[in-house]
């Protein structure tokens, strides 16, 4: 299936992804790995959750963690560009017959809460408590020094249902990965922010989270994030890179938080703000798609993620791993 | 006067700054600056004009280098969403009773020509002439390695005039220095794109070019450029840096061309695509402003700009150069 | 067998590994990859042989190619102090029964060729032709900005022989890897000039080169050469990294040449001048000695080295490659 | 006067620059500069003397601060290479004439105190208490990440003087300026363990301290210092730079401690190990010998040191100032 022309005045407009609720076993250990070592900063927290925010952020919170018995990603959130772009949001989800009601939610205005055509949780709101800038407070920069969140990917199902159901919403396509033999979309980026992504789709069972990632400055406060985990207890957690994606041209790493929950620092992708800027088409056979410099992803990387609270997920009817040339 | 509230719902769309075109003197002494030092990429040559892109740009130029027998700038170009923003933009600035006229300019589609407020020529049009991805040909790279075209900087002579009119045009202000006094504004930083600005003012005898800026990616690149501007007959070019500027948070160096227009190259401000985003406010008399780590800029910084072509300046009635304080 | 305690007055001094000289089967392949990918410059060619240096050494070459049939590693060169230096060393080897000649070498002085015990070919000078600094004409930098030669690493058949050879002529270790049970070197690192070695041995059939490594500013010049060689055509001649060695803390990457001549780019180890440094011992169940951050090298990194021309390998007594804990 | 040819064979073994002792009025001022501020990491304190080294050091101290009336440099400290070596250098400075004496330190085996020509206080040991290696502990990494004492520089009141007593105690000039007039030279900088220099010396009042100099991994630390310094109520200690030098090619930044010594913050300059490198010699006219970039550097760099405690300084018989042109 062709990728779907860019919607360009789709029926509400959504200003970016915004923040993920993750529900963790050991509040403590989720906060020495976000806090201590990641290096983002504590906007609120009690015993049964922290809520978090980067470096040049001023909405409330990027990360919410919530102790829990499971851990699963609950929600992720999208900052809707006016108060009346809720109400549209709604009708359009009503539209589709996906369920809709307004939640409340601690230092959000108005918040509608849905899911997507697969069940993914979205909740969507406009006002976010605004925070002093913290940005030229350089004595709080630690760890990786993050500075944004910067987009969601997901595993799909069926990546061509995921990006036709986004695309609606006004998500452009930047970059595409073909299985040149089905013709079906093996993964997918979509920005609404300038960036190349604030939502991917990857080929997979699913609906579940594959990752969430921050924008750091440069590639050497990677370097300097896998220097500290790896003398600090967190060798294991470290599971790709660093390398550089050859989708998205970004600097990249994964790495698992104490739940498994899986986190991306990522940086130098590029500007995608023109309407008319033309998707770039991967082979899912060429391997530098994923890793420009040839190394491959481990095993863990395509086979793991994060359920959605009370998600049902679902086989790709797609082989569940790209056949890597080698 | 207050700083506007944000429009947010602009008679017509504009997506981001997107070129100048300068007149140069010697366009050859002009091309082993801009291409051979800076590392700009030729889109289209021949012996009257250069067009250049940066690597991840793929519009077909964001400088037009034109040789002539006056070093003016003749004109800046915007990029609107689509086809019928041109036809919205035209409505406004005729209601204005300001110019407008459809002109034919190579490699882009239907063009408006016409001039701001205090006569700074503007160029709008949708279509460009889109070229291959070449951010991945990396022994392209030279220079800075400039990634993309980020914003012009003018000298205004009423900066509350100008930011009123921009910002009727969707222009966001993040950033502003206010006279305290007389409570006028002294300059003002504006963006549609999501970084800091797409255009700046600065008080000054205006209309004039203060600065075009180009995005790179880290720091490294400036020193780079540094070492190599001074060690191959452009010592004398190097006029103010690096530095980090308070205001945007950005590293930068500010350059000029064999001919005065100056560049600034410029790294690492912060997104700013909320459309609630509050802007930051600075002290006139606050020297870490300009320069965080508190470096005055030179006498020329604050004087030298680059004519209009065909535009008539005046004086600024607030005093031409800012008290610092000591 | 317990490291030797350093030889602080040695009979000879020796300030620094110098070069190496390489037979490659094709020299324009040859060329394409030291100097247009690696950046090293040409201080002398002609169509048999090519001479290079780094961009801050001022002696004649650090690395000499030259068209062969058989893809073989020459000679390690080796420069020492004074005129004087080269008799005593002669005096050095044949005491020990080994081969010694004078030889002459273009662009050098006195040249002593001689072998170490297990016949990896050496050869001293004292005098090398000097050339004009260039470590500030930075628009000859490209490829990686090699600065220098920084190390060999050789397989050693016994690396307690080879470890206690050269202490005797006053390499000082400086890390090493013990195997536990048999109480055996399984590899170490030992130095002249002050960097964490000039000369490193591992186990395994041997004499052979397993890699020449050269210093480099930063570690985003050795992600610069990862770009660079992944979209030029050198993709497979990139072995294993970027890493962070535990061993030296040095950050890292290995090519291989076209011949298969294994490079390694390296910078940011440590300084050893003090004469009373402690070696830092590593288990050889510690995956981390080889990179700090976990991920393991490739098989091919443990076996495949460059044989020296005319030198007779042997088997290790050891096991041919180290067990790496799970 | 020529600079000296260098002496090989000195009649005995400097290692390295080691440490130096400050006299500070505010001991918990001090302390919040150099371990909070740059991230020295504290070896000893108590109420009285703070015993500080750098991440890669592995002896006791490269700084000592004491609290004290006035703030001067009490001494110089140097490492010999044996025992054997203090004898001879006991030996080597009376037979000058100048005060000899074995003192006790703190942490340190047999200390010779003498003086040098001009009266500057210097102490040389071979034995220091030998730390366990922290530069793998990554997560003590702060501020500016040190990683060792890198070199002196001294005002002298007759520059050929000082080169020609440190040229027989084996230090080797690596760059210099000459006076073209007089043809005496304007400062010099020498070196024993391998880089640019460990001492140097500027024509002036003297003898004075003018800095002591850290070195750090990349340009990047020392931005990140700088933004820190600036937003940390430090921006008045922040004196000159960052740049980079014309002599020695190092990447710098000038700051001063809350007591006005100065401190440099360095990285990047060359290796300098082999016996017969050629000195470097820059025009005293050359403004790029100070800055690559051409910056000039302020009053207060060329006229303030620290006083070296019970030395007496005297003028220098050239002017204070160099001419820098314009």
């Amino acid at each position: 299936m062709p990728i779907p022309s860019p919607n360009l005045y789709p029926e509400f407009n959504t200003v970016r992804l915004s923040h993920v609720e993750f529900i963790v076993k050991d509040l403590a250990a989720s906060r020495a790995f976000y806090v201590d070592t990641l290096g983002l900063q504590v906007s609120y927290e009690d015993k049964n959750a922290i809520y978090l925010r980067a470096m040049e952020e001023r909405g409330h919170h990027c990360i919410v963690l919530k102790q829990g018995a499971e851990a699963v990603a609950n929600v992720l959130g999208m900052k809707v560009y006016g108060e009346e772009d809720l109400d549209r949001a709604k009708s359009f989800f009503e539209k589709k017959g996906l369920p809709t009601e307004w939640v409340e939610r601690p230092y959000q205005g108005r918040t509608l809460r849905t899911r997507d055509n697969f069940g993914i949780p979205l909740e969507f709101y406009h006002k976010m408590d605004r925070l002093p800038p913290i940005h030229q407070q350089y004595k709080l920069y630690k760890g990786v020094k993050p500075l944004r969140i910067d987009h969601f990917n997901c595993f799909s199902p069926d990546v061509d249902a995921s990006v036709a159901f986004y695309s609606e919403m006004g998500f452009r396509v930047t970059e595409y990965t073909e299985d040149e033999e089905s013709k079906k979309l093996w993964a997918a980026w979509l920005h609404r922010k300038g960036g190349v992504h604030d939502m991917a789709f990857t080929n997979g069972r699913g609906p579940r989270l594959h990752h969430t990632a921050f924008w750091v400055p440069t590639p050497l406060n990677i370097i300097d994030l896998l220097d500290l985990m790896s003398t600090t207890g967190y060798l294991k957690n470290i599971e790709r890179g660093p390398g550089r994606h050859g989708i998205s041209n970004a600097f990249f790493l994964y790495i698992l938080d104490p739940d498994g929950h899986r986190i991306e620092i990522y940086c130098s992708d590029y500007q995608t703000v023109d309407p008319d800027l033309e998707p770039i088409k991967w082979d899912l056979k060429d391997p530098q798609r994923q890793t420009l410099w040839g190394a491959p992803a481990p095993k863990s990387w395509f086979e793991h993620g994060s359920l959605f609270a009370g998600t049902e997920v679902r086989d790709s009817s797609l082989s569940a791993t790209p056949i890597i040339a080698p």
